[in-house]
């Protein structure tokens, strides 16, 4: 890793610019699977399933074949999934919207109701690691808000043990992927149908698609980027356990970013040491080394200065490995999900604490949420007025529709009121 | 009007299509603006102010000046204002959301809390209709959440009322207008403010500018249409108000959708004769009259056949004049705000009962909310395990990790339980 001691604020800066890699030709790729998809439907995903995965099986994937799966997997990998569905399902259940009923004024009584989206796209990244994780973290909140209809795409040949997940929810599941799976939840085509927003990781073409169908006007649930960690470690953080959070980001790829900022030069220096002996019984050696190589670590002053440039970072998880860490956490503006004390590795955010690991990478915790309950409803506001009620808003209301020139706004209200005693 | 008696579904959808304009030359030159703005900043803005509104004077505007306003607009006015702030406060108030805390299991605290977006950019369209309603729908929610700081865009040579208006709130207010705008609140200029989310209404420049920055990953409000009411009509409607109200909604522009759908065959005549004969003496009469000339009404069988067709449909506003509204109002799935009963107008929603304005339309309300408090806030997830905690979670996540083939995040777990008895 790159260290630099107490650096200024112009050196801080330059070493956690992000790579920016916007793409013209991936776009421009991906815009022609959108319209292929588009146009010729099925056809086209069969058509990219037989080119890329060269698969040239059924899109739509059976029930009966999804819960064979359960008969080859092991108990122990059972009961690791119930667990972590138990915790993600409670935190979620936790998160329950209460609708909002108020009177404004004397008979004018306005709500705001919440509304389960009626169908949700989830997208399931193949690759090198099946996250069968994701599954959980996109399904549980689907049901538990309501949604009626699971629909979810990942790329052809599965593992048994994604297979496996898949068949403990009531979802329609379909077996592409790739910005072509994108584009047929967003137009919908003759198997898979449309839905109403599409959530879930996926490379940069996945991405890509997202953010096109999103300016054709399908939700997503975020854009994403590689994936992150910040750790502020102070002397009272334990650098193996340091330095394992270190490479357990790093192993996810080489463009994962991974920064620890510490205020004590020993346990910046054992960290990196542990990071470099931990390393070498790692099957994923090849690529945390790659991604390390790219990485800061940053010796400050003081935990208030490490938080600073935390939260103008934002990264997406950060870890506090500090003695003091419930007295500083609601300093903490801008970051997805907050791993607090020696005893919260990510990896239990990722898979089993019960929060959710969908979260905003490249800097958008600033302004984007991680998923959430919510991210499974939209709302909808109703009011209900008496006479009287109207009778109380009328001289404002006309007022404010004839300071801005709409007469027919203003009439609307006059209509009800004048020579009208109901 | 045109008048559907009792058509089938096929008909009923034909006649619903919203009008698709996406287009590819107005992207192109939205995207010149854009580019234009983040290369040259204040340059640029000072150069479109020239061009498209011979303005050529300061792009911000001073505290001082807006508080001139004060002394120049109507008694009136300012308590039509004060009232619909008292109420836009009152009910944006009441959707306070409540951060949540929970242990799923023995040892693992996870908590989810609401932080305000820092910094939102706020777009308040001129053109004919000055609306000055839209500063208090954004502003008003935004100071309730608690944003540090509002930014407000609107373009050059706005009304005395609207200065008044932007007079009441601590905000940085810009005569900038279109497209231009929302490239400054997107990338930010020498003068104007980068800003975290941008909210706002506009014309198609403004919309596809939203749609834009969008992709390049500043969030939106939503995306916008032409404004759009449906009105559901029961034998026991009052002709006169229903008249009123599709008028309200065709004066807004030529692009207006204006829907009424009745049971009641005589509910319908009267409403279109009255409509009629209430447009001969508006001041937006010819706009009010094209607009109509493109709606159409629908008479059907039954409530629930109504409530369908606006399920479907998923209109902006839904206007309930029906008997037993209350009895249906939880059948309503898809619908920006919803009117219920005959003391109800849009107009109030419009202005004063203290239910948002920014609504989704063109058929959005499927999978977007509109504008309410939480729009103004993001989440971060917190977790805090004890050692205790840790060892309940270890299996099950040390299992998936290894299934999803992330031995490094195995052993972040493994480093702290094994041989640790703390």
């Amino acid at each position: 890793m790159k260290t630099l001691i107490n650096p200024n604020s112009q050196e801080i800066e330059t070493a956690l610019v992000r790579p920016v890699n916007f793409d013209e030709s991936l776009s421009k790729r991906v815009r022609d699977i959108l319209n292929e998809v588009k146009l010729l439907g099925d056809t086209a995903l069969m058509g990219f399933n037989s080119k890329f995965d060269e698969y040239q099986g059924s899109i739509k994937i059976e029930k009966a074949e999804l819960e064979k799966a359960a008969e080859i997997v092991s108990e122990e990998l059972k009961s690791a999934v119930n667990l972590a569905i138990n915790n993600i399902e409670t935190f979620h259940r936790s998160q329950r919207p209460q609708d909002i009923y108020k009177e404004t004024m004397d008979g004018v009584r306005c709500e705001l109701l919440y509304k389960p989206l009626s169908r949700v796209g989830l997208y399931i990244p193949g690759g090198t690691a099946p996250l069968l994780s994701t599954v959980l973290m996109l399904a549980v909140p689907a049901k538990v808000a309501g949604c009626k209809e699971l629909v979810i795409c990942t790329p052809p040949n599965p593992s048994v043990e994604l297979l496996y997940v898949l068949s403990l929810f009531d979802a329609k599941v379909f077996l592409v992927g790739g910005a072509q799976a994108i584009a047929a939840m967003a137009f919908g085509t003759e198997t898979v149908p449309q839905v109403d927003k599409i959530f879930g990781p996926g490379n940069s073409y996945v991405t890509e698609a997202k953010m096109q169908v999103t300016r054709l006007c399908v939700p997503i649930d975020m854009p994403a980027g590689p994936s992150e960690v910040l750790i502020i470690a102070d002397e009272s953080a334990i650098p193996s356990f340091v330095a394992a959070d270190l490479l357990s980001q790093a192993e996810h790829g080489e463009d994962s970013q991974v920064l620890l900022i510490s205020t004590s030069k020993r346990v910046l220096k054992e960290s990196l040491n542990e990071a470099d002996s931990q390393l070498q019984t790692l099957p994923r050696k090849d690529i945390a080394q790659k991604c390390l190589e790219n990485s800061v670590a940053i010796l400050v002053d003081s935990v208030s200065q490490a938080v600073e440039i935390s939260n103008n970072y934002a990264p997406e998880h950060l870890i506090l490995a500090i003695g003091n860490a419930n007295e500083i956490v609601n300093t903490i503006t801008n970051a997805g999900s907050v791993f607090v004390g020696n005893y919260s590795p990510e990896s239990v955010g990722d898979y089993t604490s019960g929060t959710n690991h969908t979260l905003p990478t490249n800097g958008f915790a600033r302004n984007w949420s991680g998923v959430n309950l919510l991210s499974f409803y939209k709302t909808i506001t109703f009011q209900q007025l008496s006479y009287n009620g109207l009778k109380g808003l009328a001289n404002a209301t006309i007022t404010l529709a004839r300071a801005e020139g709409l007469e027919a706004h203003a009439r609307a209200v006059e209509v009800r009121i004048i020579g009208n005693n109901v």
